[in-house]
């Protein structure tokens, strides 16, 4: 009986609704894919229940339709995120230790952003740091300090993504790692980026998928709520 | 000057004595593609100065070589490591929380080891699950309570991988996956576990390298020193 | 003999009209690189002989060039099929028991909606359950006894395709396995769902052609009609 | 409470003893990466229950090691299986209808054996048609009533696999194709045979793993099984 | 400096004139990245000196732009070529033999094109075969005598491109064989088809790379224009 | 009827009789992936019959089995490849042109071999030239009549395979090219040679499978033996 | 200390202004990923200071907008690259060799002019020979002499990319090599032609990223620039 | 008649005499897939006239036998080069600049030795700077100086490579970067690093192939032979 209720209909999709209970965080919808229809009827929802609601890679377009009927919802363009924070949800927050967003190059940018929109929305502290990729290495040495106060870093990088390692070998901190699909041909989209980071000649760097930045802020959420700090 | 000293020649190698200082762990050593002359002069170095030594992908015939010269390492064989652990360095250990390893298939246990083996040399608290992967689903929730006390869990997993998402979506703590290149042809020695994992539905898991059950177990212990519980 | 009128041109086609009796199915037409000609050709010649024809991947725009001269087919625009069921094939039916077409996500509709409407035109009953991804497990499992009861299931799933195996693993029946392309970088346009379900650890999983709901319906009616209950 | 005792510990493995009646069969044990201590027990599990036991992909070697402490376990040499069948489970089949096992060249027939033996071990009636690729496409055209008898058909072949659209065309039985990693260098260890069946121009083919014959057979008999004939 | 002058420079372009007496043919153009201007030059040049013109992935577009200025210019717009043939070119040809241009699908039916067209230019008889895919092999058998009666035979295919062991397996003729880039996700644009075709496992048969039906006609034209029959 | 007897069951092998009469060449046999008992009963079936036998890519300890039974067999180690050559088939032969093949390198010689034994086994002259890549490619150049004077040109090439397009650009016969799996790490065991040679910007090279020497020289012979000169 | 100020901030980007000290050339700008905005600023920095700049990659109507308030800034639009030349950056130069530019092709124009104005702005001789593949060597080989007096070769060739190793073979100056990624389907956007390079059988050729004529004028800046002549 | 006598004829290789004086270097004999006898005759002609000699990837077992019957040949076991060098080779060196050898880590070695024995064959001056990889970035910034003296510097990088790009933003050298094929296994041997480099965002890196540390020593010594200093 218990599992019958365990999630809401909407529409066509059964909103996980015990999700913030089990991991500690709502439920995200993905835009691409769906219809206009879908999506509306997913902002009701969380509208009317007051949760937050994140909604990623969400065309402008897109995003103007739905502030028509749910004026509340706000948007970073360059983040491509859609978001509904509820007063409730900007309470709760009590994490002092804070995230440190550093991009190699200024194409690296929206993705760097989708990490930090995400993780505003999330309620963490953040701080960025952009354009320090390793071919003038003097400008990330230029901010050791900020790197060792940093509780946990995501390095967004494309290219040669040489910075992941470089990053990793001068901090204690965990280091999350998003590769971007900004490259030459033989960077394949993302995949060169992508298997450097997974090679990190420093171990212990956490690789998330090619562009995908909301999904490292989720994981730096999670390593830094599990400890409450 | 200071950097003219940052780390100690030892025959062709360059031991990065900062390192503990920078990252809060000891440089370890990847035995593949070293000369044995290599390794012994290494173990002395760290033997001499009581510093603690892990040395992975480490053959057998390898280890007894080395063991003639320096007794006091030892050696899994199925994890193949081979490490030293100077008293010094067990005293000093204060984390509470612990780290679950889970494995999906008997298969995958020399990796699932490989990440045992490293936690317990890093001196964290570990607790196995092993032989738990979806065709028996069962066998995984019938673990519920155990998933929720961990601070920090690993899944190791090769074919489908499909257990990393399973995992990630019952629990709050961060979820680091390793692919295991276990399985039939299409799985490519891994690349299809990998990929599984990094498309994770379920979103915020750390991916590290096919069969790194090495750097799986760093980046736990990066998350859990970083907070010193 | 026999042999040369074993097919019948239309333009430049040769529609092959044994297949019926040798395959139990008519043959579809793959409307993509075909000119609109050729298709209204094809049409003109199927509903003259009022046989059951099935146009998969068409255009919504050239579907309404075709029902200007060919009033009686019909359309599904999430699924891209266009369809003409004359009544003497509606009569023949009589398989009692069903397929249930289970999707992951909404993003992943489309081609679960490509699944459903050929197993309705084929006249095959159908259950559908969408949006029960393993992110949120629960979704999936409150609906065990109607995974119980279905004859065949057709798993349609994107990103980590993690719930082929989740499935396959619970029932008896045979399980279809359509991957999508929908997905982050690393999914490589449905790359790696479909090798996720090719190393299902559930043994025993069929699957298909990225994308090509098409084809797991055309399967999933070979396997029912075989035993005609 | 129920699901703490759905699975019996034996060494590290997990029995999963839901499965038949979840899944209606057995659990298989495939053999790479486990010690020969822990397939022992394993082994001697499955006996002391009179269940039966498949091993897939079992060395000569550790199959002789295995039958000293369990005579009763039978071995194919071609097909690198072992298994024990206990007098129950021979009582309990009822199945009528056979499968046809295909294969198209005489270097696919370990692939074509495993298929063989795993479908005999399950109670199923079989018939094999080995060596008939379309090179000299006259051999299989030679057994077209053979090929419209069969419940089921599995097509082994490498190379082309060209042979699995053939079939597919011939029929109104559902087709289950097996790539095998037999071929010259661009044949790519098996990708070749893979690709070709998955984009098979005659819809409705099952496709798995690459040289997966054990998959295979349990595709088929979950489709026989299915509906009991 | 007879080297000097064996090309002639036209704007950027070198035409390389000793051409036909070294290979048998002349140079053809290939469109894509080639200016408007640069490609008029170069008509302007062949126009000039009566020399028979092949311009491949000609654009329709910019076909209209060209035929302006060089009015003799014909086109084929389903196989993207523009031609022009002097009446000496046409009297020269003597080759009795002809190549048969064998398709798949309908959805082939533009590279077959390529392939047809140019033959035509070239000065070769051909026939065309199409639709004959193994999905219904009956079709393509209804076709014996004419497979037998080819000197040279192109199989172009995209899917699972069988129809080309199939065809090898039946003539004494050379089957050059062209893969096209037409089928579903797991197709790769072709490249299913093109490892299918150099698997063939009837030997002897000749690949050319992707949708490269121009490269086709120039095999079969070399292989025929050698033997002057 | 007919079809019945079209093959002969030889062991597990069906040998297609009708092979010669329809494709003008005997069935070859691919040793790898079979048992010494069925190539020994394969033979005993070619000699009883007095046809000419192929056997592709023989280990030489095989041949040494084989020849214990059937001494006529005869074998070259360098291109594997054993063979039987019954009187009756030497008399048959009346083509007068010849076949050149080239390699580019001595490491490429093995396939270059396999090349011209299968040819000089099916009865065509042949000439060699080895060891002339592109790296001083005056060594090719003073070669420029022996060139002009081939039927037909096997280029076989492994590292860039740049030799292909050079030779195909000097000629007017037609060039079979054969990439081979030597070369340094990018070259990925040939598939780098054998895109090159797909890519070749001579149009009209007919590319066959990675080191695939005995389908070069079957498809030369069917170039040669189509029109019998 | 110093090292705060080895950047200057412009906007978000980080100008590396020790470049050109360490590493003897100004940092250049990688367009596509960035804003109008954020290229304005750059631009704006770059001649307030009298730096000379170069915009890779521009797209002309970014250009347009750019041009407005940079009257100073060309273009060219056939390499896609702007930049802005101060005076005093033209008196430096003083090298006296030149940098010969080869093109295979037609199609491979934009690519080789990249290389060519890139090579223009950092001052160097140029002088170009386009148009010289290897389908008709003699093009080539006309200019031996040209060939022999460069300094320094770069290569830019798609397709088959012969060229690189024919040139390399001829030569004492270094080659670098320029893969394009123009070509039919199996040249996989460049990846065939890199391949190609990356194996050259003439030892020693430098290879760059696929259409990174940019990076391939920079590396031959290097080598002359070093020695100054 | 000058080109019948530009190559000598020894067993069945082509030595290319006219090499030294076309590209300034001897042509260099690759050993795998060669014979022993073919080696032998190869070695023999080098030293009857007096010209320098490389053997690449030779089998220490190999070499012995050679060693045999060509006392002056030289090895390096952990190059796997052997190497004949005549005295007046010796005395003709005038090049004052060295090449720096750099390697990230202590697997890297063999290849950094095979670039490091291949320079000084080639008559060229060196330096070694191993085990400077990034992950402790401080052992590569002690030595600033060294390596702003070195004229050309190879970086030989396994696993992330990423010190490819580090040393390349430090410099004014050209910097030529080895991949090497040591690493985990989304490493794809070498394939990771390959990319690496390949997109390395400081611009202007020669890339050669995977593990070529012979190749990449040709081409230091083409910069620096063409300028003589």
């Amino acid at each position: 009986m218990r599992d019958k209720f365990s999630y809401v209909q909407v529409g066509v999709a059964k909103i996980d609704i015990q999700r913030p209970r089990r991991c500690g965080i709502e439920e995200a919808i993905y835009a691409p894919g769906k219809t206009v229809s879908q999506l509306e009827k997913t902002c009701k929802f969380f509208f009317r229940f007051r949760k937050p609601l994140i909604l990623t890679r969400l065309e402008q377009a897109v995003y103007q339709k739905l502030k028509k009927t749910n004026p509340y919802l706000k948007y970073s363009s360059l983040a491509r995120i859609a978001f509904f924070l509820p007063e409730a949800a900007k309470k709760k927050r009590k994490i002092k230790s804070f995230v440190l967003v550093i991009s190699a190059g200024i194409s690296d940018a929206p993705v760097a952003e989708e990490v930090f929109v995400t993780l505003k929305v999330l309620g963490l502290r953040t701080q960025k740091l952009y354009d320090v990729g390793v071919a003038g290495i003097n400008r990330l040495l230029a901010h050791k300090r900020l790197l060792n106060r940093a509780s946990c870093i995501v390095v967004v990088a494309g290219m040669d993504a040489a910075l992941t390692g470089v990053v990793a070998g001068l901090v204690k901190a965990p280091v999350i790692a998003v590769p971007t699909s900004c490259g030459y041909g033989a960077h394949f989209r993302g995949l060169s980026s992508l298997l450097t980071m997974l090679n990190s000649c420093a171990a212990g760097v956490a690789v998330v998928n090619i562009d995908n930045g909301f999904g490292a802020a989720v994981l730096a959420y999670k390593i830094l709520n599990q400890f409450g700090k």
